[in-house]
């Protein structure tokens, strides 16, 4: 048996660049894996069970949350999203790193139940600059827009819960910062004695 | 005033390649600054006081001694080597962070002074390999050598005291991974709430 793998929780804002920064990270560091969600809603298109999502029954899902499966979940549109907990610490096991990217709420539902994880926050440069992101795709309405910036000030709020906070102001910045999170953290020493 | 700079303090036992390892990464990355050390020694050649060194006599030494004003000190074949706290602090204070390259002694000196510092330890990849370096030098006596790899099996005792262990297997590794810590130590967030 190797080392144990380590476990990541990357977070933040819609609209603060968290997935192409994981993309272009998973690309670049071949030692990190993405967790699988597990979900209710119906696949679609190629994806595969245990490839995109683990999917299941809503009735399944429900019986998982009962049994305590979960790291964490949410509801979403009438579906269920959560992340099961044996499957990551399978790969934890076999000495393989894990990421879960994750919305701050179900973030901070694995900052209680898992102390061990290392908790990474992507904030953007400025509340300015989000709503500037956000009104730049073009797809929402300003309500909808104005929505989001309100859950982003409260999710703010949670950021000094986390070990690390990367500003994503520029994207080869926030990618580089994630990079060297990851490297540095296998060179930290886990059973330090403090006194 | 912007943000507060980063103390760290970098060590190793003899042979681990600690002074390579930091030359290569203060080239790289122009936000960290080696600390200048204090020595009672005379200056050599073009060394220059305050760039060099900060070259003092043994009287004013023991003076700063008994004020408390040294991070660490120790003696070594009839002089004095230690890093005043002062200039440390004058660095820090205007953001810039600051690297101590030292003995292991002396980094146990400022581990119990600085909780704020972030500890780095320099290990050989195994006892076997540190003795084949320190023998390919060719300069010191089977005696000397025995010497030092008996210093160095009690240094790595406290390696267990330090934040990060880099492991000197290939030189560009432990450059890179030093280089991680610093980028990610510039994104963690230093007033985390646990609860």
């Amino acid at each position: 048996m190797g080392k144990k793998g380590q476990l990541y929780v990357f977070t933040g804002p819609s609209g603060t660049g968290k997935g192409t920064i994981l993309g272009q990270v998973l690309e670049r560091d071949k030692n990190v894996f993405l967790s699988v969600s597990a979900t209710t809603r119906a696949p679609r298109g190629e994806e595969q069970d245990g490839v995109h999502y683990y999917f299941l029954t809503h009735e399944a899902f429900k019986e998982k949350i009962k049994q305590g499966a979960f790291l964490e979940y949410a509801q979403y549109v009438g579906n269920y999203y959560g992340t099961l907990e044996a499957p990551v610490d399978q790969q934890l096991a076999q000495g393989r790193d894990v990421v879960l990217e994750i919305e701050v709420q179900g973030a901070m539902q694995i900052h209680n139940k898992r102390p061990d994880a290392v908790m990474v926050f992507v904030a953007p440069p400025s509340m300015d600059e989000l709503e500037r992101r956000l009104r730049g795709r073009g797809t929402e309405s300003d309500e909808k827009v104005q929505g989001r910036l309100q859950t982003a000030r409260q999710e703010m709020g949670f950021a000094n819960r986390f070990d690390y906070i990367i500003t994503n102001d520029r994207l080869e910045n926030a990618v580089a910062d994630l990079l060297a999170v990851l490297a540095a953290e296998r060179c930290r020493n886990r059973d330090k004695i403090d006194k």
